[in-house]
Order: structure tokens, then sequence, then C-alpha cells
């Protein structure tokens, strides 16, 4: 083998080793770690972090990079990991370490600003520290580099290649075509879904979870389920690959689709290379395409008709005072009400992306210096009637909700959209090709689908970019009309219309 | 303050980061870590220990030492923490990379074979593996250099300044007076503890567990217990000690031990001072001082009439069915049954130190070259004889039982026996000064035998030597006699001699 390659992947494999130990630690303070831990803890993640960058941006690594992007003799895989890290490397290296420092400082002030703001319902404590990071956010932009727009820059930091340009498209889609679309159905009489809120037991909820997982494929033995108050999925090799959930007694929604939406991103783990452990290959593509694999089994998927059609009987025997005389389908229409709300996170698969649409106009207004940080309340409080029709009571409500800004992950909420769309065009192209597809969902049999996924997505690792990857899977570049046939479908059905 | 101190802090303390989080991928490993993860695991540590060991070994850190070791601008305690640190860094500078790398091999290798050997019952599997471990010991030794006893290096290893000699001294006290004196014990009838073997439920002895530790004064909000199949107290910061224990529903024995003994290492680490975080004065003395911890609240206090005084109607409570009609005393007597056994982490507290001084004279014969790793096996059943009367039926209950010298631990085993006499040196001294204190255990009152030990041993770190701290607590170095004299009283009256 070549001898530049094997130290590559030497040094690319000791980045990852110390970046898998880093996500342990994270996974045990948001699980098991003791409240006095936490001091301690934030200084050992802020070590390894700073040695992880130490190592990717080394010089040894950077020369390794230079000399392999010339070598003909790569194959092709062997091309696109060094292509792909010469990227990564050349982007870490655009950073000085003050900017990191200083980035790093005001993200940890704003982040305790905005948990203090959103505890008290007051926007002016959060709002001085949001200034400093938006317009340290606009730095980044320059220094990263664009050529569109400065909002790209950041946007490829979760959904590599992706254009403002092209969102604004999509998104011009979604305001002109689903907003119609929820009118319509809001026109109509609401469904029940009284009976999903009765009391439900915790451990019987967490053991049919458990069941779900394992019937999607989530294999146990290389990963497990624990509890956390905001469910995460996370990994520290394919072969090690953890999701975690809450469990609600009083809402019978949040455990069922915590779970299986992190069972979604965990199957994507699960089904990367071993052999590329570390490698670009050996990594997911984007956060859209991430996404694309929670939302597909979590909406294409369990919150269809058939997956009900097969699993109602075990959830109707587990709770049998709570789902007496409801049905497969009752249950379906309870799980699938669409209903405009304040907060993205409990929102339904329609309205959601006007939650999404809504962030990305003011991410975008931000980083173009057209709205300033203290306009932000009111901004939020008149998209949030304009599109879902709605009041906003409170801040804490409204634009306090997420935690993003005050991580400063500014084109980060646009992938969870992208992953919907993805999802459906992937999933109408699986039925496409295996006809029989849904009858097995409806007998419990997601192998095939699973199996489909592996061969079309998981194992590529980064070998294509998003886009490439689409046009691989379905022919075409990410289209709109998939998601909004799905959703037209459905609900149509659901809502009469 | 001193900049070279503030730096020799930030080195150190960057060191323990790595360390620590490679003892929370340990601590994982043993717990929740799914089957499949083991691979990456190993690997994920390894760079760890690399990147730790080449930190604790850099000119920077070595330059520092050796200007602060002249620095007369110290503190007293600055001077300790450099003086330990100096002595850490010229032990570690001694390895070659070659030496620490076919070492690691070794063990990975004698260690899997010692598991085959084990398992198979066939100590030929392990022998030439063992063989070749001895050997590179024997140079180890000769690396780390000696002045009396090439034993005397590994000794140092983990119970810094001990030596060889003084070992020979102790254990051939332990020879000529604790044998006698269990055979003794032997010539009468024996207790009964049939009951302690009837089905205690899980979950019942686990909640008593947490109990236990709650009255230790185990601050759960810097700890949690976990199961593992090998009971274990680990650490990622004096803010973060967690223990393991292991619960036998058909051996009562087996939770009570394991949870009260590494209570007790836990209370020890839970102790050490926060802010000297890393460095020397932030760390326990030896294995001997923490194994006394452990065997303090193991032994001497659990292990006593009046803690069962005080604790006894609880558990009884608990487990009417099976202690019905049983008495604290008889409780009492049951669980210091003394019985010559074949394994050593089973075995009572007196005939322990059998096990102990056959490993003790095992390993030294073998580092002088005296004896072949061939002849272990007879050579380990003439021991057991001679010392405990009793026949070895096979090579798994015998010379392959633990794990030890699998993983290269020669020097580690007298320790255990060292912390059971400092246990009892150290607690007859508490109760000198402290004449109410077995009144106050028997109440249940724990706070002042755990504030003494903050006081006397914990907050210390490693300010002093084992020896230093002995003296500075009773004195007098380690004298024996208060074991024999604590045994003595407590077993006569036991088996009315």
């Amino acid at each position: 083998m070549n001898q530049n390659y094997t130290r590559y992947t030497e040094l690319l494999r000791k980045v990852a080793d110390i970046q898998n130990a880093a996500a342990l630690l994270n996974w045990d303070q948001e699980t098991y770690m003791p409240p006095k831990g936490a001091a301690f803890r934030a200084q050992q993640l802020s070590t390894l972090a700073g040695i992880a960058h130490e190592l990717a941006t080394s010089k040894e690594l950077g020369d390794l990079l230079e000399a392999l992007s010339n070598d003909k003799t790569l194959s092709d895989r062997e091309q696109k990991n060094i292509q792909k890290s010469l990227k990564s490397f050349k982007d870490n290296k655009k950073y000085t370490t003050e900017f990191v420092q200083e980035l790093s400082r005001t993200i940890s002030e704003t982040f305790q600003a905005w948990q203090s703001a959103k505890e008290k319902n007051d926007f002016s404590i959060y709002a001085p520290h949001l200034e400093k990071l938006v317009a340290l956010k606009r730095k980044e932009c320059e220094v990263l580099g664009y050529k569109a727009h400065p909002y790209d820059a950041l946007l490829d930091q979760y959904e590599p290649d992706s254009k403002t340009a092209d969102l604004e498209v999509l998104f011009a889609d979604v305001r002109s075509q689903l907003v119609a679309f929820v009118k319509q159905i809001a026109a109509k009489p609401q469904n029940d879904d009284a009976f999903m809120y009765l009391k439900y037991d915790d451990q019987k909820q967490w053991d049919l979870g458990l069941e779900y997982l394992k019937q999607m494929g989530y294999d146990f033995e290389a990963g497990r389920q624990d509890r956390s108050s905001h469910p995460f999925t996370t990994n520290f090799s394919c072969q090690d690959v953890r999701v975690t959930t809450r469990v609600n007694e009083n809402d019978l929604n949040e455990m069922l689709w915590s779970t299986i939406h992190e069972g979604g991103h965990a199957l994507y783990e699960q089904g990367l290379p071993a052999s590329e452990y570390g490698l670009p290959l050996g990594e997911y593509i984007s956060f859209g395409i991430h996404e694309s694999q929670s939302r597909m089994w979590e909406n294409n998927v369990a919150r269809s008709l058939g997956y009900w059609k097969g699993n109602f009987g075990r959830m109707q025997r587990t709770f049998s005072e709570q789902l007496k005389g409801k049905t497969a389908e009752d249950f379906y229409k309870a799980m699938n009400i669409v209903q405009p709300s304040l907060i993205r996170t409990s929102a339904d698969e329609l309205t959601y992306h006007f939650h999404v649409l809504i962030r990305f106009e003011i991410e975008k207004a931000l980083i173009e210096n057209k709205i300033q940080v203290k306009d932000l309340p009111s901004y939020w409080n008149a998209k949030y009637k304009e599109y879902l029709g709605i009041d906003v009571p409170s801040d804490s409500k409204g634009v306090l909700q997420d935690i993003h800004w005050s991580h400063g992950s500014f084109g980060y909420f646009p992938t969870y959209s992208l992953g919907s769309f993805y999802a459906a065009q992937f999933f109408a192209q699986a039925k496409k090709e295996n006809p029989e597809l849904e009858k097995q969902i409806e007998s419990g049999n997601m192998k095939p689908l699973l199996e489909w996924l592996r061969e079309k997505v998981h194992k590529h690792g980064k070998y294509y970019t998003a886009e490439e990857l689409c046009i691989a899977i379905t022919g075409e570049k990410l289209n709109f009309q998939y998601f909004m046939d799905y959703a037209k479908k459905k609900y149509s059905e659901l809502y009469n219309l």
C-alpha cells in the first residue's frame, strides 16, 4: 500500500479516536453523569477538542494531503477521501487560533445568556450576546469565503455544497404550495387525538420502543438505547451507535417519534463502512441526508397507515384500557393531526416546515445585516402570524425556543426541511423499485427497506455529495414535488379534501 | 503566581484530562458498551494512552520540572507536587518506545492466552506467554533501577517507596502468627452461614446497597453506582467518582462486600482536593493506602457487630422470610466465617492474607529467576497445601485464578495485605482518638469516622508517602500487631477461643 496514504489514514484515525472519545464524554454527560461532574467534564472536553484540532491542522497532515492530492496511483475511492479531507483541512486552517477562541468564548456566554433569558422570558438578557455572536458569524463567512452569498459559507458546514439561492427556490415552493394546502386542511373538522394523552405506563412504552427499534433492524449488539431529556443519536464507531429517547406518560407521541426518529439516524451510522473508520468515506454526507434517514423512518414509514396495520394490535394489547375500541385507522389519524402551533419540535410534519422557513428567512436577514438582533422578537412574531396564523404569547415560546443560535449554529435549520424532502423523494423511489414495499412494512418486514437504504445511501459514506447521491438514487436533483405529492395524497385522505 | 508553575499545572492537567477521558471509556466498557464496540474502543484507548504518554514525557515538561525543582520561591505544597512529578517524569523517561510497545503487545497476547487457559483449564496455553512477560518484567526492573532487590522496582509502581525486605518481615509475621491463629480457629466448631445463600431478590439487594453507600457518606451528586461483572471504583475527577457492584441472588455476601468495599475506595477519591486536580497532591498515595480505605469500611466497620446492631433490623424487614428468627449476632457470625478456601477474592479476612503471601513468594522467586514459569502449578499447589491445608483441584481454580499476572501486574498483590494492615492500625487510632466511634457506628452515624479520614488521609493527596502518613496518623510505622490484635479479639469471641 501507498506509504503516504497509510500514514494519512493513521493521522485521521487518531483524530477520529479523540473525537469519538469526546463523543462518549458527551453521551455520558447527557445520560449518566452525576451533576457535580459537569465542571471538570467541560474542561476535559475542551482539552480533547484542542488536541483533535491541533492534529487535524498539523503540517504533517497538510503536506501529506498536498502530496496525495497529486498522486495518480490512488484508487478512485482513495482519491475521494483525499479530496474531502483536503477540503476540511483547508477550511480548518482558515481559522486563526484567536478567532476560534473568541468564537468559543462568545458561544459559552451566549448559551448561558440564552438559558437565563428563556427561563426568565427576557430577550434583553440574550440580545447583546447574540448581537456579538452574529457579528462573529458574519466575520466567519468572510474567513471561510463564498461566491454568491455569505450565508453559503455557513450552510456549507452542515450541508456541503448547498447554496442559499437553491434554498430560496425551495422555500418559495414551501410558501406557495404548503401554506395553501395547510389552509385547506384547517378549514376541515379536526380529527380526534385526545386518547394519545391518557396515562401510558413508562416501562411499557420503553419496552415497545425497543421493539420498534428491533423491527427497524437496529443492531443492539452495536448500540443501545438510554434516556435523556433531549433525544439524540451518537456514535463512537459504526460498531457502537447509541440512541436516547424520552418517555412522557401523558403523551404517547414523545416516546414514539423520538425513538423511531433516532433509530433512523442510528441505522445510517450502523450502515457506514467500518473499513473506512475515521475517513470521509466512513462518514455521513450531510445533516440533510442524515435527517432524510430519520425522517423517512419517522414519517414515511412509521406515520403510515400500513405500519400501524401491522403494529397496532400489539400496541393495543399493551395499552388495552387507553386504546379500547380504537382501530389502527383511529391511531393513524391521531398521530397525523395537522395544526399550526408554536413549538417547532412538536409540530406536525407539514407545518414543521413553516417553522424552518421562518428561521431560514431570519438567519439570512441577520447575516445580510438587514435586520438587527434587537428587532428579532417582533420580526419572529410577525412571521408566526403570517405563516402559521398564530400569536406568540411570550418570547420563551417564540424567538427563545431553540438552542441553535445560542450555539452559533446558523445554517443548521434548513437541513431539517431538506431531510424531509429528500426522504419523500427517496421513499418514492424505493416504492417504485419495490412495489411490495408498503406490504412488507405492513407485515412488519422492514428488511427490504433497510437493505435498500444500506445499498443506496449508507454504504457510500461521503463518496457522493448530497446532490450527487440524490441523482444517483432518483435520477434527478432534490425536487420538492415528491414531498408535496406525498403530503397531498396522505392528508387529503386524512382530512377528506 | 509563578509562571513556570502555572504552565506546569496546565501541562499536567492536560495529561489528566486525557487519562480521565480514557477512564470513562474504560468505565463504559465494563458497564454499558455494546459487544461490537470492543474493537474500536481498544484502539481509541490506545490512542489516548499514546497521547498522554507523549505529553507526560515532553521536553517542555521536563525542562519546567528541572527549573521548578530548583525554585526556592515555591510553597511547601508546590514543592511536593514538583518533587513527585519529577519522579514520575524520570520513571516514564526510562522506558524506550520499543520497550513500551513490546510490553504492551506481550501483555495483550498473555491476557488472551490466560483467558483461554483458564477457560480450558490448560496452563500450557498460558505458560510460553507468561514466560516472555516475566522476562520483560525482569528487564523492566533493570530499566527502572533498584538498590537492594529487583522486585523493589515493581513494588514501587503500586506502593511507592516500599521495599521487598520490609514485606519479607511483614509476611514472616503473617506466617508465624496468622497461620497459627487460623489453625486454632479450625479446631473449633464452625458457625452457621447457610441462610446467606438463600434466594435474595436482586432489586432489593441493590436498593439496600445504595442505602449503605449513603450511610457511609458517599456523595451521589458526585458519583453513581452501576453494575459490572467485576466490581471496581473509577473516577474522572473528585467530583465524579463511580462505583460498580454485582448482585448474586444466591449469595448475599457478594453485593454486601462489593458495595461497601468499593464505597470505601470511592470516599477516598471524593475526599481528594479538587483544587489539586491533575497534580500529585490531588491523587491517592499508593495502592496500599487506597486499599486501607476500602478494607476499613468493609472489615473494620461493616463486618463488626455494632454495624449490624444498627443495620440488621432494616435488612431483616427487607428479607423477612430468609432472615426469620435470626439476630444481628447470627448475621455477624455468618459473615465472619473463617475457612481456608481456594479462591482469593472470596476468602475471609484472615485466610485472605495467605493467598497474598503465596503470590508474593511466587512473584519474588520469579523475578529472582529462582523458579521457572513451567513449574508454577506445582509450586502453587504445594503452597496452598502448606499454608491453607487444601488441595487445588484444577489450575483454573489455582494458579490461573487471578487476572493480575496476565496484565503484567507483578508487585500488586502485596498492597492488598498492606491495605488491611494499615486499616487495622488507622482504625485503632481512630478509636483511641474518639472513644465514641463504635457507638456512633452502631447508631448509623458514620460522619465522625468519615470526617476523621477526610482530615487524616483524604485531603492530603500524595503529600505524604504511605510510611509518612502512617507515622503522622498513628505515631509509628506500619505495625502488623494492630491487625493481629484486631483479629485475635474479634475471632476469639466469634469462635470461643
